[in-house]
């Protein structure tokens, strides 16, 4: 770990693959940051919506990339780590979220960054395979040690309630550490 | 086949996963509406870049979703089948792509769809399962017989290119007419 590392909370992004309002897996990545100790940092990752269909004429060389393009990136590019939770959508990834995923694969800001995945409901394993398959690809630094994996039956949930939760609460603090453990020692 | 089925040419929408203007998969569905015979009209879906990313909450009971979702799930309605090519990206579907298909997964349109997928580079097998696990989960009518897969080395390459090249345009024909056959047999 460098000494800049050493000085500074760790940044963390957060990003739901759901747009939905009472998103479960937005309200876990809520959690998470009102769990995060003083040295972690997460932010939510909210320009989802926002985010124009990927169009590789608007990228590469000798084009500027529209504005909400350049914003993930640099807040991808800024992140010591990402956490990523998505819902499953007919045995497949959120299309809005593989969209944002598309804008970062052609980027310099994505190999190598370490990426934990959160999932809601364990019996989605299509969606997470095919994440865990393009994360890959994109040379992400999978962390599966910083994976959780909570059964939320109870929907609509917030984040109040997951973090009063017990076993949830736990679950989430595991994995933070285990995320800040692994990106510290690099 | 019903009366009305015969007395009308069968209208196949077609659907490229590429926003890229100089498209392999849009160019290689032009060449197929340009080879069609005059019992088939192949229109190409131009709406994807204008899609909103799915949202739960602009759809279901008592919403009325957007503009544009509406015309897709018109255009589907009432297209006797779909043709679908997509480039793979990060060794999956296209998001923007996938964020149509969201968007078709909750409305009426879509269960017992005929469906082929055109395929332009062999080697990209990841993205053709995907949408396939996923078209099946959406209960479309899969036509394997149907599907077609190109070898177009040459790019950019376009629908001239492609409806000249002798190989080519008879792998397409041959798909134009096993998916019309598939379609009429029921």
């Amino acid at each position: 770990m460098s000494e800049a590392l050493d000085s500074r909370p760790l940044r963390l992004l957060a990003v739901s693959g759901s747009l939905r309002r009472a998103s479960t897996n937005t309200a876990v990545l809520e959690a998470l940051a009102a769990l995060a100790p003083g040295d972690l940092e997460v932010t939510l990752y909210r320009g989802l919506a926002e985010l124009p269909a990927f169009n590789p004429d608007d990228d590469g060389e000798g084009v500027t990339p529209p504005a909400q393009v350049r914003l993930l990136r640099d807040l991808v590019a800024t992140a010591d780590g990402l956490f990523i939770a998505a819902p499953e959508y007919a045995h497949g990834v959120p299309g809005a979220l593989k969209n944002a995923l598309d804008w970062l694969v052609a980027s310099d800001v994505f190999p190598g960054k370490p990426v934990a995945l959160v999932n809601t409901a364990s019996r989605a394993f299509h969606a997470q395979a095919a994440l865990r398959e393009t994360l890959a690809t994109m040379a992400a630094r999978l962390v599966p040690e910083a994976f959780a994996t909570l059964s939320l039956t109870a929907k609509p949930i917030d984040r109040d309630a997951i973090v009063s939760d017990e076993r949830s609460a736990r679950v989430l603090r595991d994995a933070l550490v285990a995320f800040r453990a692994a990106i510290a020692g690099g």
